[in-house]
């Protein structure tokens, strides 16, 4: 079942340990529909400058995803530039540029509003808002948000959250949004701000979830669920950028293909999202997603499988 | 199969958001014992000062553990005092008083010769050493030490280390030990120095074990192994004192009971730390763990599995 993404197409700059690149294809959209095009059809709303071009667009369209609603204006695209040279787990900003994503505003093209998943990325709530708004039939959507919309535009995000299944976010955006360091009380929290489940990713140490009574319509849990996905330790983690949103699109695009809620689909859901976050981090920007294959997917899954499980 | 365990009896005072306690037992080996006295017999090695009186000794002995070996003193026993106000992940310091510890020099009873598995709880790699060395017959060996040992003693350490089957550390540790950021990169390292196996303990993320080809006698792995166990997120931390040792208690305690190491009776062992990690958080110093059930273990255990399993 079709997933619609909704969020940023950019270029990124970045520098780690293990070498540097001035320029790449990126932007929390675009590592998302990646991640989800291995489970089921993609399609992208965002916006893009005249430095996109047909390489750019191809890397999409060869893992099959719909870019239709990718709008094209004039000027440049989103760039960002960040060094994880102090810390592997988070990024030093060095550059942002909004360019033509500074006056974003998502159109939902016609053949899109049969979409049953939605996906609202990292951009204002206003927008998040707006697309959801669009599509009053979709089955389901997960979100995420950051620290600068979780600080200065609070109310326009708890419009949002009340209308989200997941709300997928990192520890720290956890604790900033419920004001809990507690991780157990910091979901509690954010559940009763609305949305139905919760994924709390905690980079390199994996990821929990936690679900409400409300989790999975026609079976609900008595009690909170808490599950938790595992990470695989790499050698070598070559650039985290992206693995986040890499997650996430392995996460739903797993639930999109399973087209049924439960918990156990969503346990392995959570698996997928850690096996796509692992392979995001291998190599720069999407070079290692670009190049996947279902069954090295697979084979991750399996993986983390015996990496955590008793025998 | 006994344990034989050989490390700090303390008294403890701590401040953590949940509340403080001027003084309640603790010690490494305290905690190691009382956890791993759940699956198998437990022996100590300690030394303690004229305030270690029947109420303190009855907290061992009611679990069934051996105190013969720890030796009475004039004097004070070893006092710490800490607090978690700012990060519940570590403590802060506010005193320390060696007491009749700064002369400890263990001496193994003559009952205590047979002993097959030992802990080295964190002492001085010297006395370490030289508990080690009156157990040639020993089947296997944990140890534990921290960055003071590693930083200002490292050349003692690395001899210890050479002998041990397992070395059980926390990530800071690990890092410091083996000049790596990276975990697997930092495990390479560390295994390289000679231990067979190593856990790394990540606090509220749980575990990480690598084990070496040598790990598994008879049972060699084809490439090294990795297996991590998970936490159970706590709606409150009360008290994080001793959680390490007692996860070692839990995980060495099961191991010895199982009465052979493989990669099964391992893996079920991480849980049963991951297990005693958790409960000891529940409360201050031992009181949780005081009152356990091997009941409430195995439930745990399940809920531990439950969490992170796939259906």
């Amino acid at each position: 079942m079709s997933i619609l993404v909704v969020g940023s197409v950019a270029f990124d700059g970045m520098e780690t340990p293990s070498g540097k690149r001035d320029r790449v294809l990126g932007g929390a959209a675009t590592h998302f529909a990646l991640a989800a095009s291995f489970f089921t059809p993609v399609r992208m709303i965002a916006v893009v400058g005249e430095d996109f071009g047909p390489a750019e667009e191809s890397v999409l369209t060869s893992r099959g995803i719909d870019t239709r609603g990718i709008e094209h204006v004039p000027g440049k695209s989103f760039f960002w530039r960040g060094a994880y040279l102090r810390d592997l787990n988070q990024a030093d900003t060095l550059l942002t540029e909004l360019n033509v994503f500074e006056s974003f505003a998502p159109k939902l093209p016609a053949a899109y509003t049969d979409s049953e998943y939605l996906f609202l990325a990292n951009i204002d709530p206003v927008l998040q808002e707006r697309v959801r708004a669009q599509l009053p039939g979709v089955r389901m959507v997960c979100g995420d948000t950051m620290n600068y919309w979780i600080s200065s535009h609070r109310d326009n995000l708890l419009r949002v959250l009340r209308g989200l299944d997941t709300l997928l976010i990192n520890d720290g955006e956890a604790r900033l949004l419920s004001g809990q360091a507690n991780l157990r009380r910091a979901a509690e929290a954010i559940l009763a701000l609305g949305p139905r489940s919760l994924i709390v990713k905690h980079g390199e140490y994996g990821a929990t979830a936690f679900f409400s009574e409300r989790s999975f319509a026609g079976a609900p849990a008595p009690h909170p669920v808490v599950f938790r996905a595992p990470t695989l330790p790499l050698a070598e983690v070559v650039d985290p950028t992206g693995a986040g949103d890499s997650f996430a699109g392995g996460f739903f695009g797993s639930l999109a293909e399973a087209g049924v809620v439960t918990p156990a689909t969503w346990k392995r859901a959570m698996f997928y999202g850690a096996a796509l976050g692992a392979f995001a981090c291998e190599r720069f920007g999407t070079e290692r997603v670009q190049s996947l294959t279902r069954e090295e997917i697979e084979a991750r899954v399996g993986e983390l499988r015996t990496l955590s499980h008793l025998e």
